[in-house]
């Protein structure tokens, strides 16, 4: 009987783990049936925009972290597909930093022309994964929203591939609960648009922080200040930008932080980060971590330690996005088709231990690069994922990371080449801080523009 | 061996079925172990408060629809415990509408008394129950959100009390995911402070849109427009509300009316109700329904057909509330300890029937009103609850309509007397739209002040 492998989610992860299928299938391997469950309309993950925060219109948590307005934070030419260009998908060269909808466009294209989109079943989140030792598959047990029913089917393995940016951690802070303005996390921020003229608070020093309250400046915000746990961000902020140490407490509209220091404000948007969660699996087979480059109990990030018919693939920490999620994608599915077998508990164990020893020495940002690279490139050496130049990735990585120094409201600005095709990226013909319109028109409309 | 009973949530309507055994076993009933598994970190369901929108600090949805400065939008008279008067919880007469808080130590404070924390686990949500027809019992597993573990018991008897006003209903419209505001359903929202000053369209015509209108003007609105699908509320509103009907599109801040008017806002509050959502139930065992009086497959509003060892509590749409809820409980607490056989099928099947054909000719509030006293005289016929005198229940909602109709921003300054006492409600030291503070020591300082 043909075997039949799950995967659980239709973003960029579950999508590679399609395609690393599709590609096998069309070169004549014989693979499993596929079938994936999604519990948005459409796919593409977080890269789908929703006005809704909360829970959707069938009252499940809304998977979405999306904001309008959104561009990526990092070159396009860190995360393109190796068998699948930017210049491919768009029949030109385009610039280095796209907006959302772009971006979502060329995730789609790719798995579009390679007609994946019959094994994903839509509007369908998985409830509940139960592994049977007597009959060596899981039940799987998902719910139709549309009809409202339930149903379960067997599979052989099961990939893990729902994300990590879903489920917002959400500290307390005294006073938080009679604050006099709007409170809310990261994952239910939309849009800048309500906020022009207003005084922002921004919890959190990460990319959540550093995105949102640009993009409220950039929109019109009256300032922005951020509040750091750890250490300052340290970019050269505009004059109406602050960072001030963690809140201690809020009254009324005044936040005051560890140091003394206070500031009124209208709203604050809780930049606090993630949690990983999977409440569909059963705790001996779910992970649990922090967000980190190297989580505990994945053999290569990908393989779940006690149950190798397990897979997670996406779950860490990441510079590296879309080319690694095909990496492992491409990884599992070798060892789901038998190409790769599995080396022994004991031998998985300390390769896990070997990453996650280099993974704590880690110091800076240049050598988690370095790290992720060459986790990256070891995936890369077993599988026969088409060549992708990581040290040529890695340098972009480094030179993305001086470019935000040197100009956090400008960084989006500069190009980098594709590893894949050597071509520099065209300049965009608006600056970003200038370029409110996030559509593909306008931004497509980029030579026009420029002429 | 002894039964074991389940009962899901904490809120009024499981603190009754607590409070129901207790009573029984305090007079001497040989009464199964209870255990109530409640998500939440306290008991009181809805009536507590939480700053939280979306998930909670452990990524579960956020139970609460609560909002800061909720005074109760009928007579405290009307929901009154018959085995525990207000003036007995508060040592002294209070005014006839209070808020939150008040209402929310009446509640905890009967089963405070009555000793029944014990039963309860807190910060467990359940997460599957399934029926066993080979042993006659459920298996009920939970997650111990704080120890982050799953868990599994049996049960011969399961109480769903999780209650109808969780999961919010959120229609689309068009132009709603360009809005250039903020965008939420009313159980997201939490305060109006920060809407002083702004121009705010409730969708809905019902309780939800009444009284979070309502209280935005009191804090401070530019003005509050209501969109109604079938009718508008007609009250007597003050000059800076409107009543128009269905809304067709958002353009901007520019709402559209299906009567092609036009009005600009910077914020929409979805007040369009909530969807009974059990998602721990398979579905043989699951109710789906609407918000109405009668749903059918309960017997008595109470039991499932499907399963005689399943019960539901408070799942109708509700005039009567708190006791309502506990001659609901006492009812299925005697069937479960079989002081009240059930009739055939058949013959369960043709009450339903009966009371549904009833409900759904119901003509008129004042209809509705006589229908749900029928039930609630119906359940208490069959028990030992303590006497309640629901044709002055009954007369009493009536009296508060009429009392809305003549003033929407004056009804909760008016008083009324105990059922259970008889004793005339004090009226309060300040008049509701000038009652800005909600706290329990502003409300129960009412004599001082008064003074």
């Amino acid at each position: 009987m043909q075997k039949r492998v799950a995967v659980v989610g239709a973003g960029p992860s579950g999508l590679a783990v399609l395609r690393a299928f599709e590609t096998a299938r069309r070169n004549g391997a014989d693979v499993p049936e596929v079938v994936c469950f999604e519990k948005q309309a459409n796919w593409g993950g977080l890269w789908n925009y929703t006005w809704r925060t909360g829970l959707d219109e069938f009252g499940e948590p809304v998977h979405g972290s999306m904001y309008r307005y959104l561009w990526s934070n990092g070159p396009k030419e860190c995360l393109e597909f190796a068998d699948y260009s930017f210049e491919e998908h768009f029949g030109r060269p385009i610039p280095s930093y796209p907006p959302r909808a772009v971006l979502h466009h060329y995730i789609a294209g790719r798995v579009e022309r390679s007609g994946v989109r019959g094994y994903i079943r839509f509007r369908t989140p998985v409830r509940r994964v139960a592994w049977s030792d007597a009959i060596g598959k899981f039940s799987v047990t998902v719910k139709d929203l549309q009809r409202d029913e339930h149903y379960t089917e067997e599979f052989d393995d099961v990939v893990v591939a729902n994300g990590h940016f879903s489920v917002p951690n959400v500290p307390h802070f005294d006073g938080i609960e009679t604050f006099l303005g709007r409170v809310m996390h990261a994952h239910d921020f939309r849009a800048a648009d309500e906020f022009a003229g207003k005084h922002m608070l921004m919890v959190g020093s990460s990319y959540s922080a550093e995105d949102i309250g640009t993009q409220c400046h950039k929109y019109g915000a009256a300032s922005v200040t951020f509040s750091y746990r750890t250490k300052p961000m340290g970019f050269d902020w505009p004059a109406s930008f602050e960072e001030k140490p963690l809140l201690s407490r809020l009254v009324g509209k005044t936040a005051y932080f560890i140091d003394g220091t206070s500031k009124d404000v209208d709203a604050i948007v809780l930049c606090t980060g993630y949690q990983h969660s999977y409440p569909f699996l059963p705790d001996d087979l779910r992970l649990k971590t922090n967000n980190r480059l190297y989580p505990l109990g994945l053999y290569k990030g990908v393989v779940w330690e006690g149950n190798p018919h397990l897979f997670y693939i996406g779950m860490q920490d990441q510079y590296y996005t879309f080319n690694m999620f095909d990496a492992q994608a491409w990884f599992a599915r070798d060892v789901i088709l038998g190409r790769l077998p599995l080396p022994p508990a004991a031998e998985r164990d300390a390769d896990i231990k070997a990453w996650r020893g280099r993974e704590e020495g880690l110091q800076d940002p240049f050598q988690a690069i370095d790290f992720q690279t060459d986790y990256v490139r070891d995936l890369l050496s077993m599988t026969d994922y088409p060549f992708l130049d990581v040290d040529k990735v890695a340098a972009l990585f480094k030179e993305w990371e001086h470019h935000k120094v040197d100009g956090i409201l400008t960084y989006r600005d500069k190009s980098y080449p594709s590893v894949l095709t050597g071509t520099m990226a065209p300049v965009h013909h608006t600056t970003w801080m200038k370029a409110l319109d996030d559509s593909l028109d306008a931004f497509l409309g980029m030579q026009e523009a420029a002429q």
